[in-house]
């Protein structure tokens, strides 16, 4: 069994925003020469998502608005994770909605997709760096 | 190490539906031989879901009047997506509801379930052929 | 390939609650001698999460508060699936927005977190014994 461990570092200049890190995945996967097997991607940070859906903006624009209306960010002080000095309660309740991580199959070296899946990091309180692990196990 | 790999079809003929595919799983888990190891359920569409939870009707007309709470499919120009032409971005949401996969484990040859534990199909966009990857290894 | 499998169990005295349950997963790993390769944490109860984020009270009060708005227990008759004679349609809701597993990097024989990931079991029909699946896998 082979193994394959990458960080990626990412920093989103607003509190929130979506980044397609495909292409930095399937960097990782040529370069761990894993041929059959499972990748891991998640967020190491608990205020950020890592998901599969669709490179198409105008969702963006519809998760950002449909995020903001189930678990709003203002007012601030209606969260008591708030009264510690922070004002991300509403990020780690975002990143429970999109998730935490993917687990992709790895097939003849290529990410198992079908047609549309794309990997996205989901920053819900950026203007800091942050990381995702990417684990890679098979042979 | 063992690795397996086999896409299941589905035509779900309404918009919406939940198929019950755990014997299809558990038909691939046998053919693969695995004895011990990890299988990954998951949708290769982003407006679909895999999911485990009970095989109760009611509780399946539960989440359908739920889900259309929490992302509602009408007025469909509510989305900046349904410009594109389609009008299913209220499927991509309830697939981030719902989940793009699942990962269970085997253990002696068998799905490593809790007792009411059922794989789920969850389609929010339907009326057209789909596909679920299933992907096993181990050995 | 090695494999490690056991189960954990928990009985949470109210309905609702969150256990930290990072220092049992420990010390399974431990157990399994696996320095390279994944762990799943599952509930093998379809109304229980397994979920990573922070281990802050007042965050737990949030998501408590915040479950109960996008799920609400009561009234008990909305929910067709109580009609079965559960009160727990509402638990199966919860449990899909916090999910039902994580995977999680085995690195160095050590769970692969970032600074603030830590396990929680999330209970949302409590008050009797229910079990979590860990499963290892890897060398």
């Amino acid at each position: 069994m082979k193994s394959y461990r990458k960080e990626l570092w990412f920093e989103v200049s607003a509190r929130r925003g979506l980044l397609n890190i495909t292409h930095q995945v399937e960097a990782c996967l040529a370069e761990s020469g894993v041929r059959e097997g499972l990748v891991l991607v998640n967020a190491m940070h608990i205020t950020a998502s890592v998901f599969i859906n669709d490179d198409e903006s105008g969702l963006h624009q519809d998760y950002e608005k449909w995020l903001e209306k189930l678990a709003p960010h203002e007012p601030v002080r209606q969260y008591q994770h708030n009264n510690t000095g922070e004002d991300n309660a509403d990020a780690h309740m975002k990143r429970q909605i999109m998730g935490r991580e993917v687990v992709v199959a790895i097939t003849n070296s290529q990410l198992d997709f079908g047609p549309w899946e794309q990997i996205f990091y989901g920053e819900f309180d950026g203007r800091r760096r942050k990381r995702v692990l990417v684990k890679i196990i098979g042979e």
